[in-house]
Order: structure tokens, then C-alpha cells, then sequence
């Protein structure tokens, strides 16, 4: 199980900060590519501490879309979408080599993450970016489901390797999909967190909101570097995959 | 001697046209990087058809100014430039391996163009970046202009080589730079750009608009693919370049 | 019945160019306001069109989508989008002003226009911008649909009128909406579109593309400025809009 | 003597907040208007904001350059920096009557704030705009400085009242204008800010970082909303403006 963290996300004069003590807890730096967030100047300098981090790099594109922060959905038509992802792997990926990095996957950001967990379509133009811009060496990064074997297929028609992230502090839905933000109760609680995230270390399965026992792979677990208390979280839950690590 | 054409400067539904005519009188496509122009599909379509006429590619990275085409100078601070051509030079890049190409150059679009001519703050980003990015594959493509020698050895510092470009169809300033497009008798017509093309080609200089001879060594010449008559005159002027050639 | 264009799409270096010889033939100018396209300069450029054609002006406003030219639908927020639209309307009311016009009314552009036409929501938020930022003065211009009624009524609840506008050259599918672009037979020859023009505005009514006739009230018909033979097809519907008029 | 802050300087996700505190000290928002900062729901809620506290409202428009925050410098075309401000106070203007509230200002942001001091040819397109789009209802504020009267008489010719502003915070160099923020001392502390603040209120200077006494009519001091320290030294500075008010 590993730890993964978005970063890169600031823009120009707006900050998005990472507690820096957070990178000393994680394994993965999903960095952003510029299209929801990131100047060159943000990118560059989330690269460097990533590698100073001996951190792990992916890209983290998005739709082209400033203004919301890449959490609106866009009817993209294929080619746009699969040259859209390219390009912004492709700056990433040489911005990493300036820090003799590499790219060793790419999860999709905020509205794309999710349209490409339930629109196949959306699922195929990824795959398509991820695999010919990667020439074979990029992994796909995608939300942990039940339904994770076909999304594996699908991959595999791509000749991608998928590793499936599940969140620890974020409710489930008995579809397998995260609850909706704005649902009360929807953000879990450090405590809730920890549990749940044991629970994904120890069992592969997570209870959804109405009791349903969901079972699927986990490859990695997902923190957040801004919100209050998330040091303190990804600490809590870094201890528990480093003991299952030590059994 | 050879001839380049800007390409790639289309975005979404605002078509920026080249004559397909031209690419077979062409040696160097300058592929435009998002910035000024080209949305990703408009990119890989240029590379495209860059690739399939056997027609090396260089990069035409520019200020961050879509509305203004690139031709409006900025005061970028000399970290954010860099990192400016690094994230363009990379995107391109990438793209451009999706077609088993290789970009060879870095020609720097517009204002910068003309900026980093007369500004050495700006020269020393553009240097950096392509130095940096290319890991010392790439060279740097500026105006040819009598003080040729202190661009060269300022580029010799980065371990750049650099290609020297003239234009046919403008006129020249005395200073060795170009009139300005506002002028009268800025823009040469077809036998006016034949004429200073044969000198520029036999003789390696230029008379400017006072009567001055400039002398200055010329790698390649811009020849423009979307105004009338441009398949005409650069038909002329590879005529010339191959008869050169062929003595 | 009236006749109306988009204009103002140019945007920078970029231009979408309308016959000035379609001016002398159309009612009603809608002006895009900066969102999918057209810089300021263009705006006003469009404005100062219309007014010394004396054609009357509304907003085009858009989905903030300037690489997708507004032609891809967004999953904006309520709140988002109606501040979208207010600002753009806002911003083309202040121009218009320059040149002593008022707007008259608002049509939705590209995919904000399709969504309008099948999603309440979306319907509900453009309704409450227009009502809002117009102070009661802006109409409202959607799409002729037999389902006209329910539009016309939810219109009343924020106290709009609503103007009906129709397409000569697009093909109607069996459900009121516009055969998709994709499909072929999608457009008109002018032919067709004189006959269909001929239909609505003697018969208020369309054919489909099943054969199918579609009843409903059409206020306008919308030309388009830069295709082929717009001008001819204009002047030709423009006759039999006067011939109409004068009986 | 008025207290002014920069407001609406969020965009998307990324917040810029001004502590509302501040709102009960001061009697003039500048409020963004979505070109350097400011999307239109931000905006929105910066006007209700300065509405609900009933705080004077003027536009802060910028270049067009959201990467950069506004404070690069770009060499826009007269007719292009003149439509860009007509566009932005526009827009602004628009949402400012959904509030029942009148602009009363224009305060360029940033560079361009900079520049139309220095820049005569940028100071008349500024004033040119300020002055249409206003139909002679709006105010101009600039930088206070020594040389105000060439101000003043330049903006006569547009028949545009000036405000002048000066910083409580900031060290001036001797010929008027701001010490680079780059330079050590270039800003000043609380004390320093408060006993600068005296000055300017009780005997129209400033001295200069070389001692030079700068004498100057002021109209109005710029506070900031989002530094450490900013509610205290605003509330200082309010409350000497309050005892000059009462003598």
C-alpha cells in the first residue's frame, strides 16, 4: 500500500499550499499539469521537492479548465480529449527530466477521474493518451471499484498497468463511488479516516453508507496536503501501512 | 541555405491556414506550442504533416498571450520565462514523439522573437531554457543581424548552436532589424522578396531601407504560408537556394 | 419573422470573417461576448457594424470555452453559471453603450444553447441571469421547439419574453431538435433550406427528418455569415420574409 | 482622506481572502474585474460584500493576464488596452446594478497602475476608456505624486476628475514612485506605516528613502487586505483619518 498526494496545484500569485511535512509521509506526487492548476513555475518547483522527497512523480492532467479548477465536465470529443491529455503529459514529463525524473504514471484530475470511472468512452480516450504517450512505460492511476476487473480489461487492451487508489476519508456510496461532497457526512472525521483506512489496508473492503461491505484491490491510499489536521492523518495512516508492511 | 514556414497556429475553430502546397517546398516546420496558438489537436496535425514530408521540426514557443497572438512584449521575470519555454518546448516535444520525431530546434515566436534580439535579460531565459530542456540536442534559431557574433558567443556560454534566419519580404531597419509592419514599404512585394533573397543567398547581406549594406551569415530563411502569392515566392526562392546548391 | 447572425467571433490574430454584404440583409446581430470568442476589439468592431446597418443587437454569451469555441457542454454550478452569463451580458451592454445601443435580447451560444433546450436547470439559470441582469428589458431567444409552451411558461415565471428562432439549412430530427452535424444530410443545400425557410414562415412549420411535421412559433431564422453561398441564401430568405411582409 | 482596498481577487478554487474585518474600516473597494483576478461569482460576492457594508465601489482592471496576476507588463495597442478596460468595467459595472450599485472609479491594477504613471501613451488609453465608458459618471484614481498637475491637466482633457492615492506602507524613492518591492526596506512596518500615514494626513508628503520631502495632494490611502498585521494597521490608520476628520 502506498501513500499519494496531489501537488503542483497553485497558479501565479494563488497558492495552493502542501505542508512540506507531508512529503516526508507520502510515496506518490500526483503533480498537475497546467490546464486546472499549475504555471510552469509551480510545476517545476513541486517536481524538485518531489525529488528531493525521493518521491515518486505522476501527472495529474485535467479538461482545460482554469476557472474550475478541472471539477466541471466537458463533452471533449475523442481526439480532443486524447491530444489534450498528451500535451500535458508531455510537459510534465519533460519539466520531471530537467530533475532527472520520470513519469511513472498519470491519474486523471477532478471531473475527468470521475467521467472515466463511469463513461467508457471518456475511460478509452485516457487509456489511448496514457499508453501512446507513455510509449509503454505509464501506468494509470484510477479510483479502486468493485467493478475494478473490468476496468483492468479495458487497460489491458492498452497494454497498461492500472493501480487502483481508494480514499480514506471520504464516504462510499453502495455503488462504489464516492458520496457526493455535498452530502452531510460525506467527509469523514480523522477518526472515521484511520478506520477506514485499516480497514482498506487489512481487508481490501470498505463499508459503504448503508452498510454494504465493498471488496476490491486498493494500491494506494490518497491524502490531502491542505486541509486541516491532514499531516496529522497522513501520519496516522502512514504507521498503519508501515506496520502491515513490518508483519 | 534552408527555408522555414511557422506552422500549427490554428486554435479550436479559428483555422490558421497553410497553403499543404507550401510543405513541399519547405525544410523547417516552426511548430507553435499552445501559448500563441495551437490547441493540442491543432499541434499533432502539424507534426503530422510536418512528419509526412520529411520536414524537421523546431519548436515556436512564445509569451503566454493568446489574445494577443504572442506579439505583445511581456514583463515576465527572468524563473518564469524559463520555466514558460521548458513547459513548451516539453509539450511539443512529446507530441511530437508520438510520431517518431524529434524536434531540432527552438525558434522563439513573435515578441519574444524580437525581445530577446535587443534584451540580453531575455536572450539569457531563452538560452537557459532551450539548453536546459533540449539536454543539449536542441539548437536556438534567432534573427541573423551583423552583431551575429555576441548572440554566438553568448549561445557558445549555454553550449548552444545556433541557426540564423532572414526574411525576403522585409525590409530592414539600418540597426539590422526589421521595419516595422506599420510603416510604408515594410513588406516587400514578390520580386522586391526574390531579389533580397538572391543576395541574401549569393552574397550574405542585405540592403537596408537607407542603403546600407548588412553582412551577416544566414542559415535559413521564413518564408510565411497563409498570405497570397506565398506559394509563389517561396517556389522562387527554393528555385534559387537549389540552383545555389546544385553548383 | 426576422432574420439574424452571430457575429463577433473573431478573435485576436484569429478571424471569423461576415460577409459586410450579409449585413444589409439581417434583423438582428447576435454579438458574442467573450467567452468562445471575440476580444474586445472584435466586440466593438461587431457592434459598430450593427449599429450603422441599424440592426438590432443582442448577447451571445457562452459556456467560458475559448478552445472549444462554447461548443462543449460544462457541468457548471448553478451559481457559476448564471454569474457567467451576467458578466458576459454585462460586458456586451457596456460596449454597446459606447456606441449608444441598448441590447435587446440574449441568445444562449453552442452547447449552452442545446443544454438550455433539454435541461431545466440549465433553462432556469439562463432564464434567471437574462431576467436579472437585463432589469426586465433583455428577451430571451431560444430554439423553435413544438414543446414551445412549457418554454414560454417557465419564461414567465422570471417575467421574459421569449423570441423563437428557427434554422433554414439544418435538418430537423422526429424530437424538435437539430440533426446533429455529424450525420449526413445534416445540412441544407441552399435549395432545401429555401423550401424549409418557405415552410416556416408561411406554415410555421418543419419538416423532420422522418417526415414528421413540426408545429410550432417561429419568430427568427438564423443565417450564418461564413459558409458558402451565405450571402446568396440570406438574400434569397430575406425576399421571401419581405414578399410575406408585403401581402 | 479615504481608506481603499484591493477586493474580488479570487478565482475558481483559489482563494484570496480579505479579512471582512477590514470591511467595517474602509470606504473604497477596488473591485477585480476577472482579467488578472476575479471570476464572476467572485466578483459577485466581493460587490454584496462592499454593498452590504455600504462601501464605495470602483473598478480595478488589469492587462490580461491571469498567470501573471496582472503585474506584467504588456504592450497592448492603444485600441486594445482601451477595449479591454471598457470591457472589464463593463462587466463589472453590469453585476455592480444587480446590487443597485453604482461604480463611482476606475483604479488600474498592477503593471498597468505602474505604467500609466510613467507612460504617457498607456495614461491616455487608460483615460480614454475611463472616460467613454463611464458617459463622464466615473472617477480615475492614480498614484499620488509630485508631478500630479501634468496628471490632473492630462486628465482634464477627458473631462475625468482624479483621486489620488498614496501607500501608508510602502517607501517611496526620491522622483515619487514606489521603492521595488525587491529592494530590502521597500516595505515598511507597522510603525513605520502608521507615522508615514500621519504625515500624508496632516501635511499632504512622504520623505523619500534618500530624505527627500515629497509633497503631494492625496485623496485617498490604500490598505491591504490579506497581510499579516492588515486589520491592526488599518484600524490605525482609520482612526488618525477619524481625528483629522473631528478637528
Amino acid at each position: 500500500m502506498l501513500l499519494n498526494c496531489d501537488l503542483g496545484e497553485s497558479y501565479g500569485a494563488w497558492k495552493m499550499p502542501v505542508d512540506s511535512a507531508i512529503m516526508a509521509l507520502i510515496d506518490q506526487a500526483n503533480i498537475a499539469c497546467g490546464f486546472h492548476a499549475g504555471d510552469p513555475v509551480a510545476l517545476k518547483h513541486a517536481i524538485s521537492l518531489a525529488a528531493r522527497h525521493k518521491v515518486t512523480i505522476g501527472a495529474h492532467p485535467s479538461y482545460p479548465d482554469l476557472q474550475g479548477f478541472g471539477r466541471r465536465s466537458m463533452t471533449m470529443k475523442h481526439d480532443e480529449l486524447v491530444a489534450c491529455l498528451e500535451y500535458q503529459v508531455s510537459a510534465l514529463s519533460g519539466l520531471a527530466s530537467l530533475y532527472a525524473q520520470r513519469l511513472e504514471y498519470v491519474k486523471p484530475h477532478g471531473a475527468l477521474y470521475h467521467d472515466m470511472m463511469q463513461n467508457e468512452n471518456t475511460r478509452d480516450a485516457v487509456f489511448q493518451a496514457v499508453s501512446g504517450i507513455g510509449g509503454g512505460t505509464l501506468k494509470i492511476m484510477v479510483q479502486a471499484h468493485p467493478a475494478y476487473q473490468s476496468i483492468k480489461d479495458h487497460a489491458q487492451t492498452y497494454g497498461l498497468d492500472v493501480m487502483f487508489e481508494a480514499f480514506a476519508d471520504r464516504h462510499y456510496e453502495a455503488d462504489g463511488y464516492l458520496m457526493s461532497r455535498h452530502k452531510p457526512g460525506a467527509v469523514l472525521d480523522e477518526a472515521g479516516a484511520v478506520k477506514q483506512a485499516k480497514q482498506i489496508i487489512h481487508d481490501s473492503s470498505i463499508v459503504a453508507c448503508d452498510g454494504t461491505k465493498l471488496t476490491m484491490p486498493v494500491d494506494t491510499l490518497c491524502v490531502h496536503g491542505d486541509t486541516q489536521g491532514a499531516v496529522q492523518m497522513a501520519s496516522a495512516i502512514r504507521q498503519i501501512i508501515d506496520e502491515k508492511g513490518a508483519q
